[in-house]
């Protein structure tokens, strides 16, 4: 069996583009469709109901591509709207961020305390703390909303003096003592990218988990359980959608995908429900 | 001639609550609504075309406020919108923020060299270099984007660490050289807050011109032309609307407005077209 249909890729702007990385170098075969609803970035500070509402219109979107799959490669929109939509989708496969990043957390962690970073709605929802408590329910679970760096990934800024002092701000607090987290969940797409300032103030020793790569390797094991694998010698293709401000896309999204996006390779689609 | 009704006051978000602040210091008799589109903000990082789609949507809403002028108290909108927004709500009088503070600026500088502040979408438009020209054709203007300041400023981080090293980033380029601005328009209605720190960077011979009090004075200036002026005894009513998240709204508010704004105060409205 296999089906050679693109798997939607879907996140509030351009951090999901760490997660699409991860799917291009787990998949090199599969076509993947990136959509990111610049025109409403970002997600993290607004409420769930608002979230959700424009995560089911972007995701309808994406299933007039023809999609196979859809990958919520957002952690916002993964912690408030994964059930809701998963419900307006049925029967495609709906694969969401976090609890491929509470499995991986779970797994990297010898104490069982277990820290987890992320924006203000997703701290605030809880779902992390859900998911890893479902997975060990004797795990203690410390969490910090860092909003600041979610900017400071967009502006560039991942390392020096700036990054390094919002690092300290946000986690020497939680990284103060003997009993603190030996496993860090980075709990949002933007945050891998500032990965080598945030050891820096936690420490060697504190595993870094990014939902990136277990997210790809859970797309990978639904993709052979059905049978929905692509059949193809060559690379498959990935194709660029944006709400809005294609021109910001390709340049910012150039920081995470580790690679120049090109402004014209990105389309500009409409999405708002007719 | 009087004229009760209130004085509508847009923003994105929440920065528009330094206008707001200004605009009761100079006209406490008037009732003031102020709506802030907290669903799809920041509009910095957006395009002109998404930008004035929301901010029409937003201000049609106001008018159904009964209201009897419009304040575009946001930078982004201003900048790329005014035209566009003057014609829809014709023959309602739009004031924004750019031309007032440019007009600041202009009277505030001895040696002609204008520096300016402000959100990616503000300082690409070019809105404050064109109103500073106008005014004054023979004026230097240097611009510089700094788009982490709104992140910091909704964070509450005005001071310490983290706002002085982002600020010496920005600024330290502009105003190196004895040939730097000797006054620095805050090109966003974030950016007062983080006044002192930035003063620190520039120095205290740099005039810091920001254009919450000098649009409050235009609003003054276009009521009593117009014979708009609310005439009551007691002080007026200020109202809040916000289209997503009111209790984030009423918490950062705070940092804006300088007083406590209780959740239950702000009103969450649905302003999209039907």
């Amino acid at each position: 069996m296999s089906d050679n249909r693109p798997i939607g890729v879907f996140d509030s702007g351009i951090g999901g583009i760490t997660v699409l990385k991860a799917l291009r170098a787990a998949l090199p075969h599969e076509d993947l469709v990136y959509l990111g609803d610049t025109a409403r970035l970002p997600y993290g500070t607004k409420s769930p109901e608002t979230v959700t509402a424009y995560a089911t219109q972007a995701t309808k979107h994406l299933m007039e591509h023809g999609v196979k799959m859809i990958v919520i490669a957002c952690n916002t929109a993964s912690a408030v709207a994964i059930g809701p939509l998963t419900e307006a989708l049925k029967p495609l496969p709906v694969i969401g961020v976090i609890e491929p990043g509470a499995k991986a957390g779970v797994g990297a962690t010898r104490s069982g305390h277990i820290g987890v970073i992320a924006t203000e709605a997703t701290v605030k929802g809880g779902a992390y703390a859900r998911a890893i408590h479902a997975l060990k329910p004797d795990a203690f679970v410390s969490q910090a909303p860092c909003g600041l760096f979610v900017t400071l990934a967009e502006e560039g800024w991942v390392s020096g003096d700036v990054a390094e002092a919002a690092a300290k701000r946000y986690l020497a607090p939680l990284f103060r003592g003997k009993n603190a987290p030996d496993t860090l969940v980075l709990g949002c797409t933007h945050f891998p990218v500032l990965a080598r300032t945030i050891k820096k103030v936690v420490g060697k020793d504190v595993k870094l988990v990014d939902s990136a790569a277990t997210t790809a390797k859970a797309v990978q094991a639904a993709l052979a359980d059905r049978g929905l694998g692509a059949k193809r010698r060559g690379k498959g293709k990935t194709r660029f959608l944006a709400t809005d401000s294609t021109e910001r896309f390709a340049r910012v999204g150039g920081i995470f995908f580790g690679e120049i996006i090109r402004a014209k390779d990105v389309e500009l689609v409409d999405i708002r429900p007719s």
